[in-house]
């Protein structure tokens, strides 16, 4: 199977890089607009690049969109029209944002923050698949489960509720972490000794459920502890705000 | 130096468990008032154990509160009046709780999960120290480096942060995952799938700032991603507004 991949981003760099050493799918251009990342991938993989659409070779088997998402429907607008399998990789984007150019659709979604400046990856990133028939559905499973051994098919409404998890575990947690890092900042206190408890919160759920594990002062009903720690957050009221929602919400899910 | 060990939960556990090993500090009595817990711990440590404060012995010369928080203050006040070095494991409480029994008074506080169903614990468990005296000081953090390889100074006003902090990262950490494992649980998709980019998110810190690290719609302003997220949590108005709490914190943060 001939693939051809647009784009010179993160996720153009992981499918490069996985597909480049398989034998069943082989990589036989890139599109890029971005020349300079464009060619930096090109040379690394050893593969023709254009970057004009109207060169894309039209006899590929399957051509990865792996460009920003307001770029997908824009370049499927102008894209030649193709029986080829057409994949994108935004999550939150439906199959038919495609269906100008063809009408075999599928997507390849990572639920995973890729750094294009890794020379490996590993080998579970989680990848997320679905299409708009059947046969898209299997050839682009085949694809991705070449890529990854960690492949689940979703389909559109259940992706928006993992993209929305994807949110809640990566970009909140990691603002919870920001805040604690200015904290530590103000204070005249090394970040680094909550490495170990952050490392242990995420590590612990690969034994028990979130929802088990839970503790500290909104989960026992500790208000005077509660409104002590909302006291040390006064210069920064958004910061109360972001304790006091999350210890409603912690009292709210075990009141029951 | 001879220590004797108050309680028999998650503290006395580890205490017990990185001192017996030692030479230079001895574990030479356990007190327990929960007569079933304390004897597990007794016979596992081969050490005497007692459930009478008349019954502990009076010359030792390191004394550890590892009791619940509301414990330490009520021993104290019912405790022998003694010269020896008494310490507590409360990193909320200041070091004065323990003056009722003696004038040399320290803290040990793990900022760490610790589980006392663990036969070993990792060597870098992060101790939090403190003392009311400058020899207390010396001893307790002597004490504390003798456990582990990760200890700090902090003051009272220090470790109340760092209280906050471990709130902040571990509790409501911990929370966004379980708001995820229940969606995941309605929509029918493993919550496994959000297991690398959890861990992910936890080890990119080891390497560069959270604040540095920070994605997502709320970062880039992306109001029709935040919206339409908000939306499908339009069931849990206690999700909402942890949603919306933490995306205007995010905005302020790099609003500047």
């Amino acid at each position: 199977m001939k693939i051809v991949i647009l784009g010179s981003g993160n996720m153009a760099h992981y499918c490069c890089t996985q597909l480049v050493a398989q034998h069943e799918f082989k990589l036989v251009q890139l599109y890029a607009r971005n020349s300079i990342e464009g060619n930096i991938l090109a040379k690394r993989f050893d593969t023709p690049i254009v970057n004009d659409l109207s060169a894309i070779i039209q006899n590929a088997d399957i051509y990865i969109f792996a460009v920003a998402d307001a770029a997908i429907n824009q370049i499927a607008n102008n894209f030649f029209k193709t029986e080829a399998l057409l994949i994108h990789c935004a999550g939150s984007q439906p199959t038919t944002i495609l269906e100008n150019a063809g009408k075999n659709n599928g997507i390849i979604w990572p639920i995973y923050s890729i750094q294009k400046d890794q020379s490996t990856y590993p080998s579970d990133v989680p990848l997320v698949v679905d299409a708009n028939n059947e046969s898209a559905r299997t050839s682009t499973e085949l694809l991705a489960k070449s890529m990854s051994q960690n492949v689940t098919l979703l389909n559109h409404a259940q992706r928006k509720y993992m993209h929305l998890n994807a949110v809640l575990v990566n970009n909140f947690n990691n603002h919870l972490m920001a805040i604690a890092e200015q904290i530590c900042k103000v204070e005249n206190i090394d970040f680094n000794i909550l490495l170990p408890i952050i490392n242990q919160t995420a590590k612990r759920i690969e034994l028990s459920s979130p929802s088990q594990s839970q503790t500290g002062p909104a989960k026992r009903g500790d208000w005077t502890t509660m409104q002590q720690q909302m006291d040390l957050l006064a210069t920064h009221p958004e910061w109360q705000k972001v304790y006091e929602s999350l210890s409603v919400s912690i009292k709210k899910m075990y009141d029951k």
